[in-house]
This record gives structure tokens, sequence and C-alpha cells, in this order.
């Protein structure tokens, strides 16, 4: 699945960042991506890219308008179809990462049809995926753990990638969810593939590659969560990662959406070092990830340098130091 | 989904046992679900039941034609179709567990679909299942658990079921693959799930039930086998076992389909214990089980006789010894 560049951000009538939180996501790690945001009228989120039309932005050569918003419940409101539908008659692909398809719209579905445009659902996979195969491929991969869902792996993942690439490394982030694809235009949303082929669809996402180049794959899950487990066991099997970095949100006191205590972090680090090691025996964690956003900046150094005392790696926020002590563990 | 009884059973032109072991297996487990066989010209293998023609299966009450065999590929074959569309038409549903669906024969859809029979593609499922929700459910479990695919944890469990429903213990043998799904005539083959859904599909196929009840649910691949351990692990943390069960060949030498080493038993049962006491605390090992087909009777049991010192748990075949001594452990 490649999503054809540049962009045109669809905001709709969003009320707030966290809405927008996937074109706010384009437009942080991959500016260069979008031509302009298209918002309508209600709309309270600016990105700050040039509001365009769409006569606008095709005029500036937006291939793809993405709908960077979901509303509650995450579907394709019937107010944004006039506009989607616009942008098919004006030459541009659609993409959009909520639970119900674009291709289930039926206008969106026979202008598609018609005009030879793409409909991209990045949620659900078509391609024909195979089972994984387990054996050893070229090149190294880079893997993010969590203690639990959405505590950075993501974030963390595009920040690697993204000070490798500066660094003048071969570097590549692959996407395994929706938002991920969204941002970076490729990948496949492993949570929807079916069960048999997690890992075989990890496999294909990340194939071999020159000796020194890296891959960095998107972390899913966590071992611990009773809801997601299989996904990340899969994704970790199939990525066959040679280096780990666990990620960690210190203030949450439940994992998300179940009632369980979240996992220590040595004994979270045990279970992903072992399950790694099935398929690469040389894997081990190049740091640890904090995502200390509800934390004092004080509060969140002297944490993080307690855990880098305990486990002798390096510990950091990205969003606060960076990633630069983790990339000169690789 | 669940299939009506009584079968015909259609072993259409099969030429060994294995090619039926769908029908072989229902005959063995269920002979009461059988009002006979179904055999085409060339068929060698026997099941013995009656030979009925569709007319006369259908007058001896039967409710549904099973193809209980697997060609090369795993296909329907066209030379069946004038068969399957004839059980139809005298009012028989059609179910089967092969890789395409009898729904996709456009036949035997049209033919369906105008007399309201159904076609059970077990393979595939069409539930809307939830995500799992990792609360402890009312009702005792039991799962046996691999160290790889195919060594016996079907076989295992349905002999559980039997041997526990012998004594007059309340046990429900719960089908997670096709196969379990057409001897048992219910079930979800979890490997056909969307990956979001392992854990919440075994959740929904093993609900809340009377506090001494047994659900006694088929196991799938094993934390170990590189292509499928998602799967598996989904289904530890979807079943919350009580009980689990190790099952071994041990005469195999590399894991299934792939270039692994099998893992040590007792690697193998500290990491299902590990991944099972997340969602039930309480969850422990009640015996092992082994597929001892290819051993000479004198080196099996000396074999599960130095097991049992090892790991001071019941060690039995279940086709040679039964399963009693596990049950005696519940």
């Amino acid at each position: 699945m490649e999503i054809q560049k540049p962009y045109l951000l669809f905001l709709a009538d969003a009320h707030d960042r966290l809405a927008a939180k996937v074109a706010t996501g384009i437009r942080h790690w991959h500016p260069e991506y979008c031509v302009g945001q298209l918002r309508m009228e209600g709309c309270r989120v600016d990105c700050g890219l040039p509001d365009l039309d769409i006569a606008a932005a095709r005029a500036m050569g937006a291939k793809t308008l993405v709908i960077g918003v979901a509303n509650r419940g995450g579907v394709i409101a019937d107010h944004w179809v006039e506009a989607l539908r616009d942008a098919l008659e004006n030459g541009m692909d659609l993409a959009a990462g909520l639970h119900n398809r674009l291709s289930d719209v039926p206008v969106l579905k026979e202008t598609a049809d018609r005009l030879g445009r793409s409909l991209f659902d990045v949620r659900h996979t078509n391609a024909a995926l195979p089972v994984g195969n387990g054996r050893k491929r070229v090149g190294k991969r880079l893997l993010p753990v969590g203690t639990d869902c959405s505590c950075g792996k993501m974030y963390t993942a595009l920040a690697i990638e993204k000070a490798m690439l500066e660094q003048g490394k071969k570097a590549t982030f692959r996407a395994t969810g929706q938002t991920g694809i969204l941002v970076s235009g490729a990948g496949i949303s492993i949570d929807a593939v079916v069960a048999d082929f997690i890992a075989g669809a990890v496999e294909t996402l990340a194939p071999d590659n020159d000796p020194d180049h890296w891959d960095v794959i998107e972390g899913q899950g966590s071992l611990f969560h009773p809801s997601f487990a299989g996904v990340t066991l899969g994704l970790i099997h199939g990525a066959q990662p040679d280096a780990l970095v666990l990620c960690h949100e210190p203030t949450r006191t439940a994992m998300r959406g179940v009632d369980y205590p979240l996992p220590g972090l040595a004994e979270c680090m045990a279970l992903n070092l072992q399950a790694a090691r099935l398929t690469n025996p040389q894997a081990r964690f190049a740091g640890i990830s904090i995502n200390s956003a509800l934390m004092s900046g004080a509060d969140a150094l002297a944490y993080m340098a307690e855990l880098e005392t305990l486990y002798g790696l390096p510990v950091v926020d990205p969003f606060r130091q960076g990633v630069g002590r983790i990339i000169e563990q690789l």
C-alpha cells in the first residue's frame, strides 16, 4: 500500500488537536508531504499549513486528500462526502484510517471507479500475505515494545528514523498501524490482518535490505495486554529485531481499556527479549523511551536517571531529549 | 456457528485416511452424529458407516452434508459440485473446512439462497467479535498447549471432554480450528479471525458457565512457533485456563514447516504458564500428553516414566492410556 504524495490534509470540522492527531502527526513528521490543509466551517484546529480549497491544492500538485481527523466512532461523516467526492473529481485519490471504509460509501466508490482513482482504507488490507517463515533476513531491524498500548511506540520509531536519516544513516520507518501508515504513506495495519498472517505480514513489511540498513518498525500493543498481546508477539517474531526499545508512560496506573496493572519494567524487558530471541538470538535492548508528558521536567529527569542506574541503558524522552543516545547504541 | 445434526459424511473420491481425516475424526469422536457416508467412484476410504445416497440419508434424518475430505490444495473439486447441489435440493445444509468457500461456488450459493439452506464455511467467521476484556469468567477451563503445531492438542482435548462426560462431569469441548468445528459441530476458527480479536473470540467461545463446568478448549500452534505464536498467545489469554496440558510429539526434530528446533519441555511449560497467569493467576499444569504413535510401546512407556519423574505430573498418551490420570488432577 503506497499512497501518492503530496497530500492535502482534510481537517473537516475537528474541534481539538486530539481529533486531528493523524493530520498533526503527518504535519509534524513529514511537512514536506503536505501542500495545505482543508478546513470546514466549525473547525477549530490549525496545522499551520496554507488553507487551500480542492482546486487550489490540485493546482499545487496534491495527489491525495488524506482524512486527518477522527470523529466520535471513527466514521466517515455524511457532511464530509461532498468534499471527498470533489477531491476525486479533481484528480486526487483519498486515504483514511477510519473504522468504516471509503469504499463502502456508494458515491465515493462509484466516483473512484468511474475516474480510475484509488481509495486507501489503511485499516484494512487486501494484500495476499504469506504465513511467516522465520528465516533470518539481511539488514538490521529495530522495534519499540511497550509496557502498554498507546505509550509512545510510534513516536519513538518515527523519532529514531528521522534522527538516523539526519545523521546520514540508512533507515526506513515501517508502519504497522493506521496512523503510522498515513504519516509515512505506506505500511500494513497488522491488527487488521487475519491472525495466521501476523508474523508473515511483518516479514513482508520489513524484507531483506542492505546489511547496514535499519528498518525502524512501529510497535503495537504489549505482551502484557490481555486484549492484544497476540498481535504484539506475532509482530516481534516477524520483526526479528536486532534492537528493542522499551516504551513506557510512568504515570499510568492500569493497562489501557482493561482493569489490569502494568508490568514491571524488568519483567517486561525479560519477556520481550525472550520472545525476540526466538527469531533473532542477537536481540538486545538499546534503550528505554519514556513518555513523560504528564510529569514535571524535574520529576521526569529524576525518574529517568534512576532507570539508567537500574538498567544500564540510555533512558530518554524522545520529545524532550531526542533519541540520539539510543542511536549511539546501534 | 452451530451446524445441524445428524450428518451425512461426504468422502468424495478420497484415496487414503489422511485425506479423509475430518470424516474419520467425526466418526471416531461422535459416531452418534453420523447417519452414513457418501462415497464417489474411486474412493478408497471406509469410515465403517452405512453407504447412503442423498435421498436415503435424508430419509434417515440427515440435516447436513459435511465434506469430510481434503484434496491437494484443500479446494472444492468441480466433480463434487453435483452431489453437493443435490444435497441442498434434498433439504440438507452443507459444511466444509476447505480453503475456498462453498459460498464462492455460484451454483451452490444460488441454490442455497433459493432454498433457504445454510452453507457453513467453518474456516471463515462472519461473527462480529469483541476485543478481549480479560475479565475473569465463572466456570473452569482447560487448555492443551504444545511444543509445536499438530502434535495432538485437538485429540487430547476431545479425549478429555469424552472421559469427563463419561464420568458424569460437566464438560464442553470448544473448537478453535476447522477440524474441531466439524467434529463437534460448533466453534470459531481463531486463526482466521482478525488479529485484534483473537483473545476476544476465545472469550466469546468459552463464556461464563456453572462453577463446576469445564470448558475443554482446543489448543492451537505453539508459543515457540515463529509463524503462529501470536495466535497461541491470544488463545491462552482469552482462554484464561485453570489447567494446562502440555502436548508433545517426541520424535519430531524441527518445528512443523520451518527450520527451527523444538523447545525444551521445561522451557515450554514455564513460558506457557507465565502467559496463562496474566489472565488467570491460578493457572497450573495438570499433565503432559505424549503423541507416541511413532514410538514402540516399550520406548514410549520408558520415555513417559522419565518425564513423570522429572516434572511430577501425570504423563499419558491419550490414545494408549486414556486421559483419566489427567482428569484426576482437575
